[in-house]
């Protein structure tokens, strides 16, 4: 039965498991012998470090209300189980990219997973300007392959469908279409704005016609493009990493959605991480390029020999007669050039909603002068409606487009 | 428990069912005064009529196979499941346009409906030139309704949701999947041809790659776009009226997909009757192309007032500004331009696949002369060809490139 943890209940509550007790004590061992604390940086959950003498791990539990909020904010602990059948998805596909899963019980919204104690937060690293040589590789492997195994271009119909009914996460994807989608562009009370923002510039997107209604396609898409299990918040908050390694963490919004959602959300905050860079920072200013570019070029490029690889291996009749196979090259490159569109436009999305609705990324929020903050929030959120208004079919055309905007 | 019914059956079933019994027979009347006939045009279900003194009525059931082909094709009998949540969705928003369910048990896969006997398959009046002045205006209300009132713009997106998962139709699906949007784009054993049709024309779409590629978007929208509740078999079999009324029937394909389905299925099926028109049959001609165009122009205003009426009574906080209905009637026409794309390369693929596939439609299948045949479903490849191909953003631009193909 279900019961809220903490530091000492755990201790009852490992002692009862014996799946999470092997993995930490000895068979006589007591659980007294193990230091238990919570991080405490989650919005949703509790998270503490449990370490025994020969090993440590995450202990994660879901509560049924908003943890950032309170018990009068409830929110169903369901999310933990989207949270476990992501993880164990994603870990399947991508095994270096996801931590492991030690433990998981849905009874009690709980998952055990490996300690990234060697790890830390990319927007933390960006804040402080670490460089990570491998992160765009990695990142691009876990979108073109998570994206791309879930899909129908892999899966049968069957097993996608029956994908799209165990992923129906409605909590998570209503909070998602109300912060992302419905809020930020009108005057909602829940949005906060850093006062020294002129809220002419919050107005003339909300009153834009083009960019109202890109919002409104790109929510539509959100609530109805099932393509493929998306992580849902592949921000960069949700990434952790050295030098050597990067994994993708927190997916409790999981759905099938949009492939453009996951793409476009991460290559905004990289966008954002650059307007929040001094002139004078040409070293990072190059690297955060290179990594927007790389990014888009890596996925598409893996993303589409995913798809001539599967094809090929199928045989299909459909793509059989001589020419065959360089069409099924011209659909993949038609393909990819509409994820493109919308993850742009995802993108612009979650610009909008960073600069003017509820969440905001401490890369532009934390900057002590509130004058300066609202220059950067200004060109982030002049940046983003060009990109919502304009066909931009290259990921040059967006870095052009931000570099304008930048230099304004 | 679940058993086949027959004639003999059926009296015993009505017997044990009190709510089919007591609309039929008074209290004393023995089920032995029935009049039970199956009408056996059916390709999935059994289909009976029961009369009696006071009434008649439709009784279907699907069998555990395609009824067509036989037993050794099983297809679970779960499609009644679909067609009797779906009927009574429709007939719950178009009472008028969809037949009275009596009475309906899953158990059993059975529904007792209405027997539309004072009306006819549109399809057999259309080969019979038979003119109806109200069918665009009922078809056009059906679609607008149907389509919009299951919708993400009408219903909750927890509402949405749940129905999503509820109306997951995966075998049926998998049949479209199959028969329309693959088999007939390759070499495939379950295709047939009319032997008079050069296959050359057969090779030209199958080998040309906008084609290809336009059919495989396509499937993919079919695959992933759950924008609403489709009927999801809307030729002009699906429909049965008369002079004044019109009902929509047979919805066991129905799911969750793209709107442009329902909507370019049943222009298909309009395009296609105009192929097999003689140059001679001038007033049939100018009928059957204003029911092309006001089906179209009649569901894309009924589906725009639905979207103003109902944001304008939801009073958001999105259009709340001195310009902001302008801005939704903005946003609602290129939603509905959107639509129309799509309506126009589902129809393309109807078009393609009842002359290539397996199915075909009576009103040229049934042309006796093969060569006369033969010429017309060349014209119907071509228009569907030019459709798929071209980006037409009008009715009256399909109306020119039907009138050019057949003139050619």
């Amino acid at each position: 039965m279900y019961k809220i943890l903490n530091s000492d209940l755990i201790k009852n509550y490992i002692d009862e498991t014996p799946q999470i007790r092997s993995l930490l004590l000895d068979t006589n061992e007591s659980t007294d012998t193990l230091d238990i604390s919570e991080i405490g940086d989650g919005n949703l959950n509790f998270v503490y470090i449990v370490k025994s003498s020969k090993k440590s791990v995450i202990l994660k539990q879901a509560v049924p209300y908003l943890r950032c909020v309170g018990e009068e904010h409830p929110l169903s602990r369901i999310r933990m189980t989207f949270e476990i059948e992501a993880l164990k998805t994603e870990k399947n596909i991508c095994p270096t990219l996801v931590p492991e899963i030690f433990y998981s019980s849905h009874e009690m919204s709980v998952v055990v997973m490996q300690n990234l104690d060697n790890h830390k937060i990319l927007r933390g690293e960006m804040i402080n300007r670490v460089l990570f040589p491998h992160l765009s590789e990695h990142i691009s492997t876990f979108l073109a392959d998570t994206l791309f195994f879930t899909s129908d271009f892999y899966l049968t119909s069957e097993q996608k469908k029956e994908n799209v009914k165990k992923f129906t996460n409605i909590e998570l994807c209503n909070i998602t279409e109300d912060f992302i989608f419905t809020h930020p562009y009108e005057d909602n009370d829940t949005n906060e704005y850093n006062p020294k923002l002129d809220m002419l510039h919050v107005k003339k997107i909300r009153e834009d016609k083009d960019v109202k209604a890109g919002i409104l396609n790109m929510k539509y898409k959100f609530m109805t493009n099932a393509q493929a299990l998306l992580h849902g918040d592949l921000h960069s908050g949700s990434v952790m990493l050295n030098k050597d390694e990067t994994y993708v963490i927190d997916p409790e919004f999981a759905f099938y959605g949009p492939i453009g959602f996951d793409v476009g959300i991460y290559l905004a905050n990289l966008i954002m991480s650059y307007f929040s860079l001094d002139k004078d920072e040409t070293q990072y200013r190059v690297y955060v390029k290179s990594m927007i570019k790389d990014t888009w070029e890596m996925f598409a490029s893996k993303f589409k020999a995913n798809m001539l690889k599967h094809e090929k291996k199928k045989k299909s009749l459909q793509f059989d007669y001589p020419n065959g196979l360089n069409d099924l090259e011209y659909f993949a490159d038609k393909f990819i050039a509409d994820i493109f569109q919308d993850s742009i436009d995802f993108a612009s999305c979650e610009m909008f909603r960073r600069t003017v609705g509820l969440a905001k990324v401490a890369d532009i929020a934390d900057i002590a002068d509130l004058d300066k903050r609202a220059k950067i929030e200004a060109k982030v959120l002049d940046c983003a409606s060009t990109l919502i208004k304009s066909n931009i079919n290259s990921i040059n055309k967006v870095l052009e487009i931000i570099e304008q905007t930048n230099a304004k």
